[in-house]
């Protein structure tokens, strides 16, 4: 086992095991709570098309015992001593995590690592948890926005992976067994895919022989691998009988961990992160043409999309769309103001101190950046970056996003609202 | 202006202006960032039928310009210091806050007060956020859970301004003027309505003094009055071709402050509260009959619900209705396990300890117990009645639930589940 060669945070130390679990800490002063968890580099993309859904409902079928505990135990265990306990699944990792007291850390993390490393796995749980999931599905459906987003990645990386619905599909869930989800399992949960952590109040040398104890024995082996990202110009829609239209737009965007990702999120946050935001101030102030609207930056380690989600009227979403356009070519063409500029890095830099008195916020991010860098970010770099960051950047990252297009486009809702999605991925 | 006569928290204080105003501040060591933020005690409850919506459509219009500024001055100011500017309106109270870093507590609390006190309230800005609002409404009714909740509310309290939707109804919100939102705004924004708070890295006396430069000119009037609450016996239903059915069940519960209220909490916990809870352990862990069940206390000055919300197939809603009554009943008769009842107590003083390191949290609660019991409760305090409460307590409090009754239900989703709603509310 060693230690990274430099302290990569004042207060954040990561520990790598011999077999390449990693361990990832955040101490917070004065706090008397932690946030600590397992997570696994595994999920939905390393799924086949006819396995969707198999990282997801593993995750669920854990719960149903684990470590010699029943569901039920699990569940009055960890709540005897108001431990929080949950677990979430997206494209590209698996986490379980707690929040609990300060003295409760041993026992919390010990309860993630059991479900982590001793899950029971009983054929009668999977159909238990299977009809539950398929309820999951039934109920994200139902969310006009959650649809939007689930046809939305299917738009731009059709059959692959990373297109597939997190949840899974009802047929591809009804058709998976035990064996499924073992093999699942024994192919994604690899040591060197493994991070203890938490942040709060933790004490590294701790979490480091608690990872030893329950993680050192594990073989040493590789993440699982992942297909290649390929993703394409295209629409999705869905007709639906309701009020509003939920319509998602999206160009090329940068993988995790890109030297231009600041610049990218500034961009993202001058565009439409807030009230003051060209989008927010546009289409909603001064012209009333959505309810809601939202820029993003999504990234996936080879791949990633500058989004917008709009919540509009059918009757509007052509206007949407082609507004949209514009102030994406707009940001390409003459960039950001330097007083927006200025804003966004302000909005940036506050965000990140209240994230920073956080032990959830402050947990995900230690993991988030050792898995993407090697290490958490010192908030000291960031705000060196930060500060470093000009007009020029912004303006050029719009450009290259435009250069690449790929435009891709999703909308659920009144059918007189749908074409506009389709007219801006064709653009 | 006098002080609280005792600390009521070691942390926070409270003070009262001459003209009713109140000032709640809760200091959080070593924290640099901040909650802060105006809260007025007035609401969708203090509208008439024909103004439904005036409140929440106020707190919209104030963003529009206020103090000079215009919306975009508003966000951009804000923006340009990092922080983040936000608003709710609720049954009973209206808040403006603002999460910022230490340093702009001042700057911060100066936009909430303008949006409270300096609102520009123009009319060709009302049309457009009239537009917002309409467009807010769609979004919440296509969204099932939420449309299951107003049409909960109404159910419960029928013709009356406690019933209405807190967005209004496209024809109420339609009908609305200038004038109707400034008189309700002249008639409920009173100084003894009004707290200026906020926890983190706030330093008590200078909020007093900013309160005394911008609120201490008010004149002394006391809060608008409200109807006092008729709850009865009713469901509402909603057919709807969606996947799940999303069903809402609630009988009498207890208003705000009231002494009991602790016990009422504690059996929610034990009924619904999280995956050791009862219903959690019966309905979906052992039986699959749900995906989501949660119980939860909803407390208005006068009144308040036991309810229980739960998501599930159509076919399945008889079942989940009949076993939510069977174990409100059993909660009667035989109250809850010791091992429940210490459960739900760790939970709830795991929570409260992980929510006082919350700037957000804790600010919230300083103000909500300011309105309820004159000053935020102490930490120890509650801890005290914590410790106190009983098997016997928790037991009480469901047998005279049960005894008021007054079960409403409401239902949206395929009309297969909707009669499960309608036999629990003529039990």
């Amino acid at each position: 086992m060693f230690d990274a060669p430099t302290s990569p945070h004042p207060t954040a130390r990561v520990t790598t095991l011999d077999n390449g679990v990693r361990v990832v800490t955040d101490l917070m002063a004065g706090l008397h709570t932690a946030s600590v968890g397992v997570w696994v580099d595994a999920g939905t993309r390393h799924e086949t098309p006819d396995q969707n859904g198999a990282a997801h409902l593993l995750e669920h079928l854990v719960f149903k015992g684990a470590g010699g505990r029943t569901a039920q135990a699990l569940a009055e265990d960890a709540e005897s001593r108001g431990i929080w306990l949950n677990a979430a699944t997206s494209y590209e990792r698996t986490g379980f995590h707690a929040r609990c007291i300060g003295e409760d850390v041993a026992f919390a993390l010990g309860l993630c690592a059991d479900l982590v490393l001793a899950p029971h796995l009983d054929a009668n749980d999977l159909e238990l948890e299977r009809g539950v999931v398929m309820q999951e599905i039934g109920e994200a459906t139902d969310d006009p926005a959650d649809r939007a987003g689930v046809l939305h990645q299917r738009a731009c990386f059709p059959d692959q992976a990373l297109g597939l619905s997190i949840l899974g599909e009802p047929d591809s869930l009804a058709g998976l067994n035990l064996d499924d989800i073992i093999a699942f399992r024994e192919r994604t949960y690899a040591s060197r895919a493994m991070i203890v952590g938490g942040a709060g109040l933790v004490d590294h040398d701790a979490l480091v022989d608690f990872a030893q104890t329950r993680f050192g024995s594990l073989p040493a082996r590789d993440p699982a691998a992942a297909e290649a990202a390929r993703p394409v110009a295209a629409s999705l829609v869905e007709a639906r009988d309701s009020e509003q239209l939920n319509l998602i737009l999206s160009i090329a965007g940068l993988p995790s961990g890109h030297p231009s990702m600041l610049a990218l999120r500034l961009m993202t946050e001058i565009l439409g992160g807030g009230m003051a935001s060209r989008l927010f101030q546009d289409l909603r102030e001064r012209r009333g043409l959505v309810y809601s609207v939202e820029a993003y930056a999504e990234m996936f380690r080879d791949t990633g999309r500058l989004g917008i989600a709009a919540g509009c009227s059918a009757s509007q979403a052509g206007q949407v769309a082609t507004s949209v356009r514009e102030h994406l070519n707009a940001m390409a063409e003459t960039g950001p103001t330097e007083a927006e500029l200025a804003r966004a890095k302000r909005v940036f830099g506050a965000s990140m101190l209240m994230a920073a008195e956080s032990p959830g916020a402050r947990a995900e991010a230690a993991v988030s950046q050792t898995l993407v860098f090697g290490a958490p970010l010192t908030m000291e770099g960031v705000r060196q970056r930060l500060a470093a960051a000009t007009v020029d950047d912004v303006r050029a990252i719009a450009k290259q996003a435009l250069m690449e297009q790929l435009p891709a486009a999703s909308a659920v809702g009144p059918k007189a609202g749908l074409e506009a999605a389709g007219a801006f991925a064709t653009v």
